[in-house]
């Protein structure tokens, strides 16, 4: 049975999280042995790393430094956790990978783009198989994100006009790569996991 | 009055920090606007990320991603520190810059200088006015690194044919590099201080 990689991208209050809980109860329920981890983090060095960026004021680094610090989090992610449970078979469901810090730092905060995707080749060098984005209106997803309890308001902090700016960014990335599946976010939560399950269900190694 | 931009490498124990010291305290005394400074460190960002690195296990972080975040710290030092000194038109010491990051994880950790060339081109960008080798048998330079109080032994701890590498490797990027001074460190401070002062004295601006 081989592994899938499954990434889980959209702007914050999309609704991911949830959707990636929900796609691992359901995989495991079909007999599936499924990793859901979490970027920044998702292996214990690189959750130090995400501490260091997530915290503090939103102007602490650079968005070059960011996405250094980023990348150096995603290397340990993948070595430690992405790329031993897909040698196990698992489904690696991540939720964020290389396409946020493609967004958020690449064309959020000023033309990265290039930086981030020549780091990206150089130091991380693998795409997930399937990519959902779960899209909805800034304006929705910033006033669930701020409901949310939590230090880490960093992104949040940037505003309506920034998460703007990530969406577009999001949809025009779906737009170029054929990985990505646009899931509409703007729903409750079972209606949402419904069309995220028809998105990955023929994908899906035999169980 | 233009900026230098001076750096300091060698192996562990070889003298570096203490000549530091001792060249930022005589350029003062003869005039210069002076920023000492180190990596991985150098400015309060890259003083987390130096934690980060250098305390727990050697096998802690991988090669790749040690060089992330040493890039990572580098560029928070860059441009919070020592680009704004040179602005100032000052002279700025640093204890190591990127010429440790290619011998310790390009040279000394398996053939990794090619990465570490092709991420210092793209994330950095610039090298040193001048470089100052230490140059000392690491037998002498070992012993004295672990009679040093601190916790951040795990450089130290990779041991004696770790060092005797990582010497090769500075010896043969000071052959390559016009910017290099190679200076007898197995003597006492001042002797080797008076050796490091007659190799920096001939690029000094006029204070």
């Amino acid at each position: 049975m081989p592994g899938l990689f499954l990434s889980l991208e959209g702007i914050d209050g999309s609704g991911k999280s949830t959707q990636g809980r929900l796609l691992a109860e359901r995989l495991r329920a079909a007999g599936h042995a499924v990793t859901l981890t979490r970027e920044p983090g998702g292996s214990p060095g690189a959750e130090e790393i995400r501490r260091l960026v997530l915290e503090g004021h939103v102007d602490r680094w650079s968005a070059e430094t960011e996405i250094l610090l980023f990348t150096a989090a995603r290397r340990d992610h993948l070595e430690k956790t992405i790329r031993p449970a897909l040698a196990r078979d698992e489904i690696v469901i991540t939720d964020r990978f290389a396409d946020s810090t493609r967004v958020f730092q690449g064309l959020a905060r000023g033309d990265l783009t290039e930086t981030v995707n020549r780091l990206h080749d150089l130091m991380i060098g693998i795409e997930p198989d399937l990519t959902l984005l779960f899209d909805l209106d800034p304006a929705v997803g910033l006033a669930r994100a701020t409901a949310r309890p939590g230090a880490e308001l960093r992104f949040e902090d940037m505003g309506l006009a920034f998460q703007e700016r990530a969406r577009a960014g999001f949809l025009a990335l779906a737009a170029q790569n054929a990985r990505f599946r646009v899931i509409d976010a703007d729903a409750d939560a079972e209606t949402v996991g419904a069309r995220a399950w028809a998105a990955v269900a023929p994908h899906l190694p035999q169980a």
